[in-house]
């Protein structure tokens, strides 16, 4: 590589690293706001993480990041530099020219608007009533569907904006992998209904002391391979998890004193995030390929651990034993067998968040559909409530009493999150796709699990996903691990096989 | 004020905005890595500090800075300012120019060399090995020295260094307040020695329950008034207290299971810093003024609570049977008295932090004779050792074995921080002139202490120190309660009267 490009690419590098430490700042300062921040500092706090916010935003639009993007992208000098460095100069032109196709004032009134409509979405959720929500939601999908004229429109105009979350993923494609999931889940659940077989969980509904539940999460997340000396569990409202730095990952749950089964799945869940992002090539560390590499591909790494792992029978024949000497009281009649049907029991609900691995995906289907008619077919927003309580019935079987319980429940839309909810089910595809290719490559798979030897899998999933953080594509890594594009039919094999036992249908 | 000197201010304060969010971000990572942090993040969490801290100090020496600054200490424009504000303008100028006076390269090579310096201090105090030390030491000092004449030599060179962190304060003012301090403390230490009441401490050599003892502190955080809606308690190493804004001032403490009057004083210590932090009127912020005024103001904020009141007998009188009920087996046969003495116990020790209310200001004396003699009569650092085991002989009667525990001690030199030392006694004697007051407009002090009655009290501070934040000078506001400047009787009193009483001189 020639001088002056080695130098301008440090440069284009040190600025990357600026912005990851202002992540890092702002980051810290989030994680500190959910898990302990006192009550009257918030106020100073959330300027100054929007005055952080600003200036991370001003170096990534700055005049000398354009000029050196112009510089690095002009043909004879990206093809000097390494595949790697050149993702992230795309990726940085990508976010830049969204970013500036936006015209200031648009930008400006949106990030005025999207707040305040939060807040009116809390009150109007708790209330149950959409009218008062309704103003607020129209305005943000008008500015979407102005925004979406100057991102410019792809295949079809939502396909804009499924793009911002899920990099190349298409109307078309999206519609044949939710159609043909769709054909084979619905049926599915209603035999589920059908069956006599129902788990019993009552017993879950007991008390389980909440700092043996921690215990439980810490030693659970050890056996992940969760590395506590690069991150640390702690407790907020919502789980979460947040990297701020490859040494540096940490995840949140959440205990419930009547649920022992919520946290064990968020730790879980969570711990599959965190060891996506501590386990990212460290060559990668300081730019902003050094994160996951979509939403669909973090949320599979997560569902891989919670589900495919965490909701197995065999990972239970090794940890349920663990689990009943943490609760030898509440447990001690209650086999494995049948607490591996209790976290398995399938319930058509009204509540996306609270749903079961196969009726969850449904949930997504249903926004997914009314998203695109939103914006590909001009759905007036005063439609919603009835459209969404349509589909409910149809693939759920269930409708809301009031809309605090339906169109209302997910705060994603009053800030103008279109295209974020495929993520969900795409990352059980995703899951379901790599795990099958994964137990073809290593046969002893369950046999792992009912040994409680993890590492195996964790060094797997690092070899063919985690090292490469963002510096591959959703679809290349698909590809390139699983030999085929994303295909919906591994995970409907999966929960056929698994719920044809439980429920013996 | 005139519209245009109006908008000019707004910048200005604008800009102090800024700054502040910056350092409400670095103490978050700062709190961060002492109450938690996972040990790999800390490499790249200290980077992000470096850069917000260079983001910080950019703004405060950029040229829009300088003009501002430039425009608004302008005479006719000066004159139309707010006290306040004019205040706030002329302590910006001040940093600026001090700042700006030393040559960028020369600030430079001292960033560069005080971690280093810091780094061979540690190993050094560790093998007591002062001749591994001294040519970084050695450099330190020289440029220093050199600092002194960029940032110009007041009426000796050492007072450039100490008016850095006691602004107006003077070499004559504290030779002479230091002198008579000495006169009195050292004879008072030696009767100390030759009586035989001696307090017995054997009690407190017990295992005292850690959560417990966190209990404690956090219900004598309650009682001093600390406000855990604009706060929190941590543990970490070395106790501190940080105020990220004014509406989270933050604690740690520490516990040790073998010693339960260290989290005990600590937590007293620490929650008087925050009391002043979290008392600051709410209109100073957002501006720099919203911090101590001095290094010396707040530490008699902590000393206050830790020795004046937390060490007095009527305070334990009401606490005593708080704390024996936490600790009622090995408390049961040790009354309130017993107590008090214990942890009034005098003794002369090498070591600063470990000692007690009187000797420790001996510890600083000796520290700011030393480094009197450095700036002002050219001592050789290779001469430090000998003359600091000869004062430590002369006034403590104590000779370290080596100089692990003799000089090398503690970390300021390694940094360049001379001139800081003085203020830990500046605390006490401030903190015993305030009381002196407190107890004269208030003369139910210590009825108010043996009923736990302390709001009055915070109360007061809050009127007469806490609201005033950096708006007013430790000068102008010792002046504004007491109606005399520093004086030093008030604590030479204080301790004679106490100690004569505990050990019946």
């Amino acid at each position: 590589m020639d001088h002056n490009i080695q130098s301008k690419f440090e440069v284009f590098l040190n600025m990357n690293r600026k912005i990851k430490s202002y992540y890092e700042a702002i980051g810290l300062l989030d994680w500190d706001l959910a898990t302990g921040a006192p009550r009257k500092g918030v106020d100073t706090r959330s300027e100054t993480i929007g005055m952080l916010a600003t200036e991370a935003f001003k170096i990534s639009i700055s005049d000398e990041m354009k000029e050196l993007i112009t510089y690095l992208t002009n043909e004879d000098v990206f093809v000097q530099l390494q595949e790697q460095d050149q993702r992230l100069v795309e990726d940085l032109k990508l976010e830049m020219d969204r970013m500036q196709s936006v015209p200031p004032d648009k930008f400006q009134a949106f990030s005025v608007l999207a707040p305040k409509s939060q807040v009116q979405w809390e009150s109007a959720k708790e209330s149950g009533d959409f009218s008062a929500f309704e103003p607020y939601l129209s305005q943000i999908v008008e500015m979407k569907r102005e925004f979406i004229d100057y991102y410019g429109v792809k295949d079809t105009r939502y396909d804009t904006l499924l793009d911002m979350f899920e990099p190349d993923l298409t109307v078309a494609k999206l519609d044949e992998v939710f159609s043909r999931l769709k054909a084979r889940l619905v049926p599915l659940q209603e035999k589920i209904k059908n069956s006599v077989h129902k788990p019993d969980t009552s017993f879950l509904d007991q008390s389980f002391d909440i700092k043996k539940q921690e215990e439980f999460s810490r030693y659970l997340l050890g056996e992940m391979g969760y590395d506590f000396e690069a991150g640390r569990l702690d407790e907020s409202v919502h789980p979460f998890a947040t990297g701020l730095n490859p040494g540096d990952v940490r995840i949140t749950t959440h205990y419930y004193e009547k649920d022992v089964a919520s946290a064990v799945f968020s730790s879980l869940h969570e711990g599959g995030h965190a060891l996506y992002e501590q386990n990212i090539d460290p060559k990668l560390a300081g730019t902003l390929l050094a994160e996951g590499t979509s939403m669909g591909i973090h949320e599979s790494q997560s569902r891989l651990w919670e589900n495919m792992i965490g909701r197995s029978l065999p990972f239970w024949e090794r940890y349920y034993p663990v689990l009943q000497s943490y609760f030898p009281e509440q447990l001690k009649d209650v086999s494995a067998e049948s607490f591996y049907r209790a976290i398995n029991k399938v319930e058509s609900s009204l509540i996306r968040i609270e749903a079961d691995e196969l009726t969850y995906n449904l949930h997504i289907i249903i926004r997914y559909e009314i998203e695109k008619m939103l914006f590909n077919e001009n759905l007036p927003v005063s439609d919603l409530p009835a459209v969404w309580n349509e589909k409910y019935k149809q693939y759920l079987g269930v409708t809301p009493p009031h809309d605090g319980l339906g169109v209302l429940q997910d705060v994603h839309w009053s800030s103008g999150d279109f295209g974020y909810f495929a993520s969900y089910s795409l990352g059980n595809m995703y899951a379901a796709q790599i795990v099958n290719t994964m137990r073809k490559e290593m046969p002893e798979f369950d046999r792992y699990l009912r040994e409680g030897n993890l590492s195996p899998i964790k060094e797997w999933l690092t070899e063919k996903v985690y090292q490469y953080g963002k510096s591959r594509k959703p679809s290349e890594l698909i590809l390139a691990i699983t030999g085929e594009e994303l295909n919906p039919d591994y995970l409907a094999d999966y929960l056929e096989s698994k719920y044809k036992e439980i429920y013996s249908l």
